[in-house]
């Protein structure tokens, strides 16, 4: 970027006409969009969902190696991703970010590009949002608003006795993206003249910067007629999600080591780093995939999906929640997942 | 407070079962509230409304005389309050926090208690948020979702010449309120000694700790079918505010200094101040009373309401936004309101 231009020389509401002014409309249900004091929704004859996270710099993100293109569209997919999890079509987001002066209105427009591309791919509509100043660092708010019928809708506790495990896509690829960066981040600080060293790690880079939502899952339950008995998505590790789904329904739960979805390249570098690849599996954050429970009767439905791994199945409360070793050993598994407050 | 429980003790899920345990549910159409990826609500065939607000401590706030139980109130108002400017009643709210480990569980459990305070006062559910980490500081973020009916919200862009400009309740107080604090604040900290002198202050002072949604107002339009043909809440100053409604209505505007709505405690502490009281009804922010236009032809149904002062009338956009002063001048109205960015 070779211009900048100060924030402060649009001000707030000119701010928001500048960065909102290819803002289109995609959804039906859209009545009053971005420029009053409140969107105007109609979901007429359906359940609304609606879910919000808040992200901040140092803390869920390093600007150093997140470009803000990226972390527009990751901020806006990790709002989508809890709607799939309900079973629900995302229809709109409202976006707020606090930014300190260090931010050009450039460096702004690049951080928007990502969240209209995400909004484009993932079809719904930029309906509202804040734009304020922050002290130090830049704070993003995004909450997304989906759509059910009302009989379709998955929570968490529904899982029962026999119930198979899945989840979709592989997991810890994000977590080991991270720990490259941070590696690579390192040693730059140290040596800023050695190059970073990422060739043959698109993939888990890919997964940490730019994730996608999990909408084809949806689909395909939609397609084939499969209501999953409980969801969530896996955000804070697949240990931690697991617990919440055992807990909410009352279960236990035995998972398969050797079921657990790991790519190639995750496994590869777990080595590289003497780190077990089913832990990363198991704790590493930010897969955005689904985790849900299904009854046994619709196996044959989703066997021939290669998105979609059976990990395990649900057991009676008593027995916890555990996982079995390659080698045969019985596991409890317990939430080593992210903890915001450690 | 005597006690002090460490945020890490209880872990992010345990926090919020903690501060959530006792959360209602007050409307039909809240279906899943927190505790799952995403809340489901159910407005069956009427229009939704959403809504939100990013409030940082140091830019929004100052915690050295904000009490966190006021902090909480207000957080969720200044959002009902844009539910109302479209006409719409609250349902739900969403509330997310970022905080340092400054922050105890103690301080959070009063900031919650202002939180269902206002929800309980204003009937509305708490369906959800996000509690994390800041690096540094108090971070909220509250979304609002609102039900009206299809033929009844209220844009900004409606107005139309001969319009009659109203408000409600009066301007300027929240303004002078945060003037009072910032000035003790000052001599709190030159002398620690001296005793804050806020005696007869406490109108401005509640206006600017512990403000209220004119929910009174949308009630009374209902029940009288009173349509206003634009609306929108001041929380940035008169000026400003109806330089929006303008704008958006492509309209100009006559204001009448001697009608603007100054309460008689704020008109004494201005002058103290040595303060214009209509520049301070006309740029003070944060007075959350609703701004509205009004064909002609409803004036008698809101002339015995003392709630609402008819300000001024809508012209031709040509004719630009003025106002005339109390010695028959007229000036162009320019925005003066608060800017996050200077």
């Amino acid at each position: 970027m070779s211009s900048r231009t100060e924030i402060a020389s649009l001000g707030e509401f000119g701010l928001i006409d500048h960065l909102t002014r290819n803002n289109e409309t995609r959804n039906a249900s859209t009545v009053v969009s971005v420029g009053d004091d409140a969107a105007v929704l109609d979901h007429f004859g359906k359940r609304v969902v609606v879910t919000t996270d808040l992200l901040i710099e140092g803390v869920h993100f390093d600007l150093v190696y997140t470009p803000l293109t990226h972390l527009g569209y990751k901020s806006v997919i990790v709002n989508l991703s809890d709607v799939y999890a309900m079973n629900a079509i995302p229809t709109q987001v409202t976006v707020s970010i606090g930014i300190s002066n260090r931010f050009s209105v450039e460096a702004l427009e690049e951080f928007y590009e990502g969240v209209y591309a995400a909004c484009e791919k993932y079809n719904v509509d930029l309906v509202g949002g804040d734009t304020t100043t922050s002290n130090k660092g830049f704070i993003i708010s995004v909450t997304a608003i989906g759509e059910v019928a009302e009989d379709r809708f998955v929570k968490r506790d529904g899982a029962k006795k026999g119930d198979l495990v899945c989840v979709s896509g592989d997991l810890g690829a994000a977590y080991l993206g991270l720990l490259l960066m941070e590696r690579e981040k390192k040693i730059f600080l140290e040596s800023p003249e050695v190059q970073p060293d990422l060739e043959g790690q698109d993939y888990i880079l890919r997964r940490l910067l730019k994730p996608e939502a999990r909408k084809d899952i949806i689909e395909f339950f939609e397609k084939n007629d499969i209501l999953p008995t409980s969801m969530m998505d896996i955000s804070d590790g697949l240990s931690s999600e697991i617990l919440h789904i055992c807990k909410q329904s009352n279960a236990g739960s035995i998972l398969y080591e050797d079921k657990l979805p790991v790519a190639d390249q995750s496994r590869e570098f777990a080595f590289k780093l003497e780190l077990d690849p089913t832990a990363c599996a198991l704790s590493g954050g930010e897969d955005y995939e689904l985790l849900f429970t299904l009854d046994q009767k619709d196996y044959d439905k989703i066997v021939l999906n290669e998105q979609i791994s059976v990990i395990g199945y649900i057991t009676e409360p008593g027995e916890g929640v555990n996982i079995i070793t390659r080698s045969g050993k019985k596991h409890a598994i317990t939430a080593q997942g992210w903890n915001a407050f450690k």
